[in-house]
């Protein structure tokens, strides 16, 4: 029996979540239900396409992923559902879907209507449509059957800042920071393929962090470092500490990686 | 198999919300057990009878719903179980159930303790006496072995302030705020119904909303809107960011609406 | 079929803690998970220690009780697994488990990664070694299967404050505070034995608090009281309050318990 992910930016001071579950065992009462996280930053799309991408292929197989951010609700954005390294996924056409595209099997524009709930409000799709659907796909409903198909390069992108790698060295920056103040960045671990570990410095606010680490334990407590996180991106870091607060820094600052000259050592 | 959702103020930094699911699943192994919400304002009973409300409907029938923010336990008040709906209700009288208890088929007073923890606490019954007593519900228990029946009448009643219609409008306030800083009124979406959309204006803190909006994204980013909130309320919202904060509003605050006079179209 | 408990200070803000249930269902589709806490304050290993200490017993016996706060995360650290009052617990070995040791059955280093995700990141734990051994567990792997048994004295203990009781009373201090406020001391309800409820006065912040109350509601709302909370220990708190604002305390404040002198009465 297929799980059912959550991934929204609802948070969990109101009855939102607890609501769109009520709805999925109503229609499914097997149905296993697993939160992603719903402290999305409120409209954050990007955030919300960088975790998602993170997380779905921890699940089983076949696990319904439905990711809401969903600052156009009761506009006329699009609804996508999508097969995608054999996961489904339902989410708003903004975005969020965009890094996992280029490896769809599938993707359809939800036109077909009759598997959501008989009211439809305009301002929580969540309740009415996301969350039946999905209750009706882990039932087995095929992603066909809610609408036709729509090409990759059809769906709505998002405009992300992308590292660029030269010669000398790769300039990126932070794209989001996690709960330890760990701040990761757009720089994936096989950007630094070319580049040996004992020959970079990592630049990041004016500071030279030291050379890239294997642990937060590599370096004493209270130091930064910068280390490949586990979504595979480099991510700045201070052992036992908070980066996001040692650094006054947040999403946007850039991050500098270099080959360290070998008259420096 | 009926589900248990569980609403309280409990918050989820302590390991109180575990305990409670523990000791129900030590009951009641295969019970399901679905979060409404945590993180009702510290006591703040009001709120926590408003999403109740809204949320409990969105349930299978039979689900039973345990609503827990109670600043007087240990205390003398009562434990009241409730049949509503086709959904059963577990909480402290102290409110929490009265904006339902005109609904309601049956309201019980717990007398019997034989189904709680053999130690009560006089500082946690959520886990002593809501939990296991949902849990034996869960397994088919009455609610008429709980205790003996009171009338709606007789149980605590919220002083609630009331939305005011007048032939010029409605008076209405704030009530509580979402994640979003959406700002639900107790002014109904019935209570609008002599009112047609295009004819009315919204005053919140010496400001003009703009007249009912369909959905967000029916005025520009930035901009406030009101509209009838999922919940069946009126909502005072931004596009794209949070009325709370644009309007440094709360709890409390006068809505009014008004009749447009057709000259100042 | 056995319960699989998460309690650790990932939050819930980013993919954490669903990657590891993703982990989890995919080696075990029927496992039972739930969240003790993810808000342990980031590394505060004894808050950790405590909230496990005061959870565990609620929950069915052979309940796997996973708990991480990991500092230590990717260095030497060892890994533990435990067989406690019928509870398995796995947890780094940095003092997590230290309040439970010596009621344990049997202790064991892990060194046996065989049932871990093939790739082991350093700073992912959570994901790559205890959801999925936590899974094998919860489908029946014994704890000796994952490595050699260790002595109750040879794991990491926590250096913790401990209360001291003298003739004319007891020393002891606040240890964590939760989401009412209400703030926790290391002196056991045990530790009061020797003193009647009637003859004692408890100081907090140079102020004397009402001898020991039964339940919030003794006092007025507003006021300050000292209670035996539902973990077992004094805990002082404010009716309908938040005893930290109120007194505008945090871990570390000392409190004494007194004798009082029965001429004062």
């Amino acid at each position: 029996m297929p799980v059912i992910t959550l991934l929204t930016d609802f948070g969990t001071q109101d009855e939102y979540v607890g609501v769109m579950k009520g709805v999925i065992l109503t229609i499914h009462p097997s149905a296993i239900i697993i939160d992603i996280t719903h402290h999305i930053a409120a409209q954050d799309i990007v955030q919300a396409a960088y975790i998602l991408k993170s997380a779905y292929p921890y699940f089983p197989k076949g696990t319904i992923h439905v990711a809401i951010t969903d600052p156009g609700v009761g506009s006329a954005r699009a609804i996508l559902a999508a097969d995608i390294n054999s996961y489904i996924f339902l989410a708003p056409d903004n975005g969020i879907l965009s890094l996992l595209a280029e490896d769809a099997r599938k993707i359809v524009r939800v036109e077909n209507f009759r598997y959501c709930l008989p009211t439809i409000s305009r301002t929580f799709h969540g309740r009415d449509i996301f969350a039946p659907i999905a209750a009706h796909l882990s039932k087995g409903l095929a992603i066909g059957s809610l609408g036709s198909e729509v090409s990759p390069d059809a769906i709505k992108q998002l405009s992300l800042p992308m590292s660029r790698i030269s010669g000398d060295g790769i300039t990126g920056e932070i794209i989001m920071t996690d709960r330890f103040g760990n701040m990761m960045s757009n720089i994936r671990a096989e950007d630094l393929d070319s580049f040996a570990d004992q020959n970079i410095e990592i630049i990041f606010k004016n500071k030279i962090v030291s050379g890239l680490s294997h642990s937060y334990s590599d370096v004493n407590p209270g130091k930064a470092l910068a280390v490949i996180g586990s979504r595979g991106y480099v991510e700045i870091a201070v052992n036992c500490g908070n980066a996001a607060e040692y650094f006054d820094a947040r999403s946007g600052e850039p991050v500098q990686i270099i080959r360290r000259s070998p008259s420096a050592r």
